[in-house]
């Protein structure tokens, strides 16, 4: 069983925590929080857990791994004093602000011996493989993925307060929160864009509350819209030789259906989605239990992270989005 | 009455044709073709109408006002002869290659005392107008409009042929083809925009056969995906301060729902569409017919065709989609 440490106490930590109990492998063995009461109740539901307000006390309980879901700006600090103590990382999306820091963490973790693991759950759905493994016989002309969700911060966006969530500062905005899955799910089905552009409705704190934009491949190009402003009853579309499939999300992927080009429309037997984060939290736990025998996998996925980070971080420059930890 | 002529043999040609009896004011008198047997061909339905096969006869004959729908790369030197013989001009869209060519084309109208009209048929659809309206008291927070036609040549494109609809020496390609439709409706909507980006897949002639771009305003930007490689399922959506408004299209609108952020959805009570074209005929009639009382309609019909017109360039230069025209 895999000691299992947490930091963060909002609702995606609980939703792994979900996860995790659903895949196995894992024992939720303490929580962190500055501030006990906050920790005591995040933890309430779980039974016996350590509950910890010393970071470094944390870090060097007995624990296996550290599920990382403190504010965007903040996993980086947290990071490197997590692996520094020689535990494996589980970071939620989006993992690091740029790829300067996350180029730093690498080597932080190398040295320590430890895996860096980012909870970008899309990645690791078997619908979005079942849909790899549809195209594989077809010609890509391209895509449209499309992502609005309408934030709960939008009210006080609206009174003039900038949350975490649209804070420079912090990391945030509509790319990095919700583009990322996007391109996840591109760099899944197409692998590596060769150049890519991001157009913004940019906030008064720097970052986007929705943009659009373009990852371009050799031969045709995907093109994304996210927004935090707005719902949206546009699908995600892929466009082939053979006809145009319409995927209900590029997360969450539960209904594909194949328009061809002769006007057949065919569904696609997709698996039931038992819990959104269950497949990253199996696939974790198979990688951090038998490290040797899934080092490939785990290369694999280090590189997409560290390269889908650079993509975001390219996009961000290309729409003027700057964050305090580029400076 | 207007006597009607007509260059181009197309099928857009008789569904303006249609269009203008449906609209009634116009009376068809004049057919053009370089060849006999086509004209022939094509006035068959009409009954009585006088065939040329000679373009300044054709010109110089008794008419009022020319619709041509000859290939986009040819109205220009069509136009000029046109408006110097003293005709007015409906010109099918794209009107011309770029703001050179339609600059020229305006000065020779003005001196000729005589009219020039694009036919987008969708600024013209009264539904688009009740948009409008339903949209003037919202704050707009950014739009998506998607046009995806998978072209009759694409099995000629797939097979290396290129037909005049993919020849950048005939200032074709889908943005200027569907795309037009996209940045009319923005125009009558929202306006002229601030900046504009296009990123195309080009093909080997030169020009896109799917692309997509941002036209930006002060406060939001408009996402558009334009597509002759593809059918899509994808429908238009408005994003306001109220909720989201979901049209069926951005031309052809005939439903409208608007998911208000309460969770309320509401239809709008849109007009029956009895000919897509009916409504530009209509205008123009009443325009041709009146010039001096639908002087300002006019000219404010012109500069929209013209700001289109720089508009479609800039995206076209931001994808480097040069037409033989430019030169």
């Amino acid at each position: 069983m895999l000691k299992l440490g947490i930091i963060g106490t909002g609702t995606i930590a609980h939703q792994f925590i979900q996860a995790a109990q659903l895949a196995g492998g894992y024992e939720l063995s303490a929580v962190y929080s500055r501030k006990k009461e906050t920790a005591s109740q995040f933890a309430q539901p779980y039974g016996d857990v350590a509950l910890y307000t010393d970071l470094e006390a944390f870090v060097n309980s007995t624990l296996d791994v550290i599920y990382l879901a403190s504010p965007n700006s903040l996993h980086y600090q947290h990071a490197l004093t997590i692996l520094q103590a020689g535990k494996h990382l589980i970071v939620e999306k989006p993992a690091f602000s740029n790829p300067r820091e996350f180029s730093h963490v690498v080597e932080v973790a190398k040295a320590n011996n430890v895996l860096i693991l980012e909870a970008a759950r899309n990645y690791h759905e078997a619908n979005l493989g079942l849909i790899a493994d549809f195209l594989a016989d077809k010609v890509i002309y391209g895509a449209s993925f499309n992502f609005a969700q309408y934030s709960s911060r939008m009210k006080n966006l609206l009174d003039g307060i900038y949350d975490n969530a649209f804070q420079s500062k912090m990391s945030g905005g509509a790319l990095v929160d919700l583009g990322i899955y996007e391109v996840y799910a591109a760099y899944k089905l197409f692998g590596q864009p060769s150049s890519v552009r991001y157009t913004a409705d940019l906030l008064p704190t720097g970052v986007d509350v929705s943009g659009s934009g373009q990852l371009v491949y050799k031969d045709f190009h995907v093109s994304m819209i996210v927004r935090k402003n707005a719902q949206s009853a546009l699908p995600s579309e892929i466009y082939t030789d053979q006809g145009t499939l319409v995927l209900n999300h590029i997360q969450g992927l539960q209904e594909a259906k194949f328009h061809g080009l002769d006007g057949d429309v065919k569904t696609l037997p997709l698996k039931a989605i038992r819990h959104l984060m269950l497949e990253e939290a199996q696939a974790f736990a198979a990688i951090l239990t038998n490290p040797k025998e899934y080092k490939e996998i785990y290369n694999h996925l280090l590189t997409t992270a560290q390269q889908v980070n650079e993509t975001l971080t390219l996009m961000r420059q290309d729409a003027n989005i700057r964050f305090e930890a580029d400076l």
